[in-house]
């Protein structure tokens, strides 16, 4: 065969495969892209990436390998042979247990704990390797997809010395999925999990879905709403529990479940839930053992207790400790845990801000060892901006863990950029000086500064059934977040934007740098467009879209943005000092110090604590006013910013998630300029004042935007 | 460079490409599929797809030639260059309008009407050519369509003179969406349409249905549920239409919507919604400007009027004609038409199946000529197997189409295989005698028997956002065939599941042969294992999931599947003879007379028509009793085979593909049986008779069965 043609036979056959229907880019692989490295890299890549040496066989180190062989293939075009001894450029996979070669090589494997891993190039035999070794499974796969991460964000592989282990033991995602598939405040479609084709039928999706957890180390998943119903504890939904449990299990994920407080009532057993009932003891012991049946790791129970109207012990006349532990002593025999919501609020009359901690700082010490306390990150709800909760650092003999909402109810829906890293990473390193300076959140949450029992992470997933899984593109970032602030709570947001831009997007410097740019800023530009200056909770209601500051009718004094904001003709903000509420002194005093006092509060939280007068001068010498109006303004200009910024990366990025981010930018500049616009037009209202020079007037009048209505906006709490 | 060397760089590069993350068939590309066909008929066919020569450029001519580049470039290796003037082998496409060329070849397209094409092979200026032409665009775009149907058919292309246009005018989707994205009677996940991103964002997915539609010749598509809100006639809500329907105008796609008769109240414009108030007519007169203004191609109303609770011109002592009347006037200016729901039911006491009739066939000749009567294919529902309407031939002065449910409300969802192909040509050949033999639904549906001036055939879209579009593989064929009925009422079930299974499976005889046969035999297997022998309506309530033929207690007499099976210990049945409700005096006085006598009416209508006692004896020697029994049985039998036929294709299918409906086959086992056993526990509760020899019991007793609640079963009508 001549040359020639030998190549036009190539030819014709590369033709045929390019033209099979494109497999356009639509966001479904999320950042496990493995798209192939430029020529360059590749070589460098190769001679560390030959073959694959694993011995034992469990479901986890074969998804492992798997992960590899998509991985490596992906990326450099070779999918590694599996061999059973080490050859140069093989990467050995294992734990000292499952692999005698990983046993004989004696690593430091001790203080990775049960999850950590070690990444070691190193001659085995005289042979060039790269070891990949574990005290358990789920460590060896996470570090199968940590040496990927290495190559999809173009990392050296070829000399690691990397040891790497989680902070925090339950790194979580609370799914509000109810059992007819509707997401409460899920902007991304229905429900990943089909309850109507469970157990029979193991949709792909909920593996891939397990991929991506795992591969940013998530190892729980609670799956239905903490609203919750339950029919989920009987034995035709724990079958279909058991189906995704049996799936997600060799990805280190155990599955965790709401439990309703009154189930036993509402099953039909019993008529009372009181937790000291022996009989409801008893109800909730006999359930925990069936539901280990069908789940031998099942996680444990998640519980939204005496809140919005769900029910609780406190309907019994007991405590919240009282209830937890009720649960907790079920499961405990199982190793389950029980994860009780802190976010409870009253319709008292006190401070809502303050409620939580009222509630359960006299609580502490009460719960068992097996309970962990779940704080919402802001005192409030999952607002743009908040302050800590006062309940960090307030609770040492209690396992507090964090909840972050991960799923964009007050920031947007899915169509506003707004990575929530940034939001992460200010809580986290939030100082609560429960132990002097340097007491931050991130050390409470890691156990670090209470020797806590169990230490939890968890964020309310964006996951729906849409084809992006997070409903944007963009939104796939706090889903990754998510899971690396629960694996290292002090990690940096700028470095995880990174990550994440680079295995998404691609890593051209001039796509990379862009991007993350973006990103860094997109959720103050929220907080600036939305609720400035440390006001909060001025959304419509029920759907939460768009702006609301005018509603003051709702049933619930605490549920109206004016009782958040307080404004009137002299002034704005809601006092928390001790002219006011006073709920500053829930915090640490030097913390309350601080924000209590107007010369030092700052302009972040300057109307979370303080009710000034719209003259009030900032320290930039504007009036509060002014800076009000600026903000707003400032909000919508990074949003036109970040449009123009996107445009100018047309040519580098896959049409369809090009085009997507381009339309979701417009829709955001839109309903930036809506909120700015409908806020000011309401303020303005009460205060009579001009805006400052250079600065636009709002495009209709307050009328206008009061009677913009938005019912079917996406999930409500009812649908 | 050396051949080998030479060899080996193209082969890294070929691995390369096919390491990228594999698009595994999840079926969103449809019977589009565009799969590389063999390389011996890939020899055949590229000597006559060349290039393509297009004159002219409009959207749908652009959307023609673009079709055609992914369709050969996907089958044949080679996406055919766009050239000016014709070359041996190139495909020219146009219009006379738009094309000197199409022009010059004076073709017979007059016969064609509007949307027909004519694809000939012949030779232009000596050069062998493929001609698609037609009077409009659209023709040329259906053509496209077909010559690509023609090669994933794996017919020759070579000497082609092929003639074809729609019989019916009106070839339309019914989606039952509401505004919040709940599809009712929806198994397939959301609605497609994301009102909340429109009209911003255009999800390349609106493209892709219009693809899918066009080319299977549907033109026109209902937007929302047919149980309407008055909302999407707001201009927030038209503006989303907009979007849509500039989309679907390229693909011959005209946009409607379901209009809410008492919308002038609903929207506060007025006190009253009585169709003969002048302000009630103008207020849609002005509402038809105005979306006119909008759509300047709006299709029309789609209205369900005084039906299961919804407002009407009765609700102001008016009849269904002054209702369609009053708004065929407000559209006639721009060319709309009104279709009229016939699926009306009072709770009068009267016969529920004679109810249409009795309403509308006195009103007959008194329709404005742009109103079209939609008629359910059976007088009841849309049961697994009805009669067809005794409206169909007795309203020869009013045009009747008809209304196909293509999502499988009643006939096991998306998870069990059911090709309704069979059920619609059943429908449309079945003889209405209406102007002696020879009067078929088709006939009538066409406007042959009478001279309607408009013909529609409807389904209702089993359409939504799960990736495979109808949560099924198999379901896909229903929407297909959907098309294909409505191109040509006269279509034959078996030769469109012919054309269907091998776009979508693939042409292996060994593949096309067994799949057709299990969607030949798989409507009758589910009418066997829920409702044998003209049984019907005896599902669950609300979400109509499973059996319920014990259900007595709904308010309505005509809700309950007892009132339809009339069953007690003696016999079963629905007397519609002149001995019980005369029902049957709505047909011709032959259809009356067939299926009014036992010795005639044959199996397949007998309980629809007859009460007859257990101990009936039929045709073949068995008693009622034991061929309900038999039959019952066989259903279950078919699915068992049919699983078996599926296991026998493994390898043969792509993975996911075929797991999905290997899966889904065995659930439909499962409920099938569930449906035999319930059904068979229940009557024989009734009739203490014995099961024939070698049927096996139910599984389970009565209380089992009647125990069963599914609460969260998808796509009730009030979520």
């Amino acid at each position: 065969m001549r040359l020639a043609a030998a190549f036009s036979l190539i030819a014709a056959f590369f033709a045929l495969l390019l033209s099979a229907p494109a497999s356009a880019e639509d966001g479904y692989e999320l950042w496990l892209r493995y798209r192939p490295v430029e020529p360059a890299a590749a070589a460098r890549y190769h001679p560390h990436a030959s073959a694959i040496v694993q011995q034992g066989d469990s479901p986890t180190l074969e998804a492992a390998r798997a992960e590899l062989e998509r991985g490596l293939g992906g990326l450099l075009g070779r999918t590694p042979p599996r061999v059973a001894a080490p050859a140069d450029g093989a990467i050995v996979i294992g734990t000292p247990a499952s692999s005698p070669i990983v046993a004989s090589l004696r690593l430091p494997l001790e203080p990775l704990g049960r999850e950590g891993f070690l990444i070691r190039s190193m001659r085995i035999g005289g042979k060039r390797a790269t070891v990949i070794a574990a005290n358990s499974d789920v460590g060896v796969l996470y570090g199968a997809f940590r040496l990927l991460r290495l190559i999809q964000t173009r990392q050296p592989i070829d000399r690691l010395d990397l040891a790497d282990r989680p902070r925090v033991e339950l790194r979580m995602l609370d799914h509000w999925d109810n059992l007819d598939r509707h997401v409460v405040r899920g902007y991304a479609g229905l429900s990943l999990w089909d309850w109507q084709s469970l157990p029979r039928f193991a949709d792909p999706r909920y593996t891939d879905y397990a991929r991506a957890d795992a591969s940013i180390g998530i190892n729980g998943v609670v799956l239905n709403n903490v609203n919750s119903n339950a029919d989920i504890l009987t034995p035709r939904f724990l079958e279909k529990v058991k189906a995704l449990a049996d799936i997600f299990r060799p990805y280190g994920i155990r599955v965790y479940l709401s439990a309703r407080f009154n189930a036993p009532m509402a099953l039909g057993a019993l008529d009372t839930a009181d937790p000291l009932d022996p009989r409801v003891r008893r109800w909730w012991r006999e359930k925990a053992d069936e539901i280990y049946r069908y789940i031998p790791d099942f996680g444990g129970f998640l519980v939204k207790a005496n809140s919005e109207g769900t029910p609780g012990p406190q309907d019994f006349g007991r405590t919240h400790a009282d209830g937890a532990n009720m649960l907790a002593e079920a499961l405990a025999p199982h190793g389950g845990v029980v994860i009780w919501r802190a976010f409870v609020y009253a319709d008292t009359g006190a401070d809502r801000f303050a409620q939580a901690y009222d509630e359960f700082h006299p609580l502490d010490g009460r719960f068992r060892d097996n309970v962990i306390v779940q704080v919402k990150n802001g005192p409030i709800d999952f607002q743009p901006r908040e302050p800590f909760s006062p309940l960090f650092g307030a609770m040492p003999r209690t396992n507090v863990g964090t909840e972050f909402q991960v799923t964009k109810e007050y920031l947007g829906f899915n169509t506003h950029l707004a990575y929530l890293g940034t939001m992460w990473e200010e809580a986290m390193r939030a100082d609560t000086h429960a132990r002097g300076p340097g007491s931050t959140v991130a050390s409470v949450v890691e156990g670090r500064l209470f020797p806590y029992t169990h230490t939890l992470v968890a964020g309310v997933a964006n996951t729906g059934n849409s084809r992006s899984w997070s409903g944007s593109q963009f939104d796939q970032a706090n889903w990754y977040a998510l899971g690396r602030f629960a694996w290292d709570p002090e990690a940096s947001a700028r470095e995880v934007a990174e990550e994440w831009a680079r295995m998404t997007w691609g890593n051209d410097p001039a796509l990379v740098g862009p991007i993350v740019e973006m990103m860094m800023g997109s959720r103050q530009a929220v907080v600036d467009y939305m609720t400035p200056l440390g006001l909060h909770h001025l959304m419509a209601t029920g759907h939460h879209y768009g702006p609301g500051p005018w509603v003051d009718d709702l049933p619930r004094r605490d549920w109206n943005p004016t009782y958040f904001h307080n404004a009137d003709r002299d002034g704005i903000g809601f006092d928390r000092t001790t002219t006011g509420s006073n709920a500053l002194a829930q915090y640490a005093p030097e913390v309350a110090a601080r924000w209590g006092n107007l010369a030092t509060v700052g302009d972040d939280y300057l109307l979370w604590f303080h009710h000034v007068p719209w003259t009030y001068r900032l320290d930039n010498g504007r009036t509060l006013w002014d800076e009000l109006v600026v903000r707003y303004t400032r909000g919508v200009d990074y949003v036109r910013r970040m449009r123009r910024t996107w445009a100018g990366l047309a040519g580098k990025i896959d049409a369809q998630r090009f085009a997507e981010v381009a339309a979701f930018l417009a829709i955001q500049e839109d309903e930036a300029r809506w909120w700015r616009d409908a806020c000011i037009a309401y303020f303005q209202s009460l205060n009579g004042l001009p805006l400052p020079d250079g600065y636009a007037p709002p495009e209709h009048d307050l009328a206008w935007y009061k009677a913009i209505q938005n019912p079917y906006a996406p999930g409500r709490d009812q649908p």
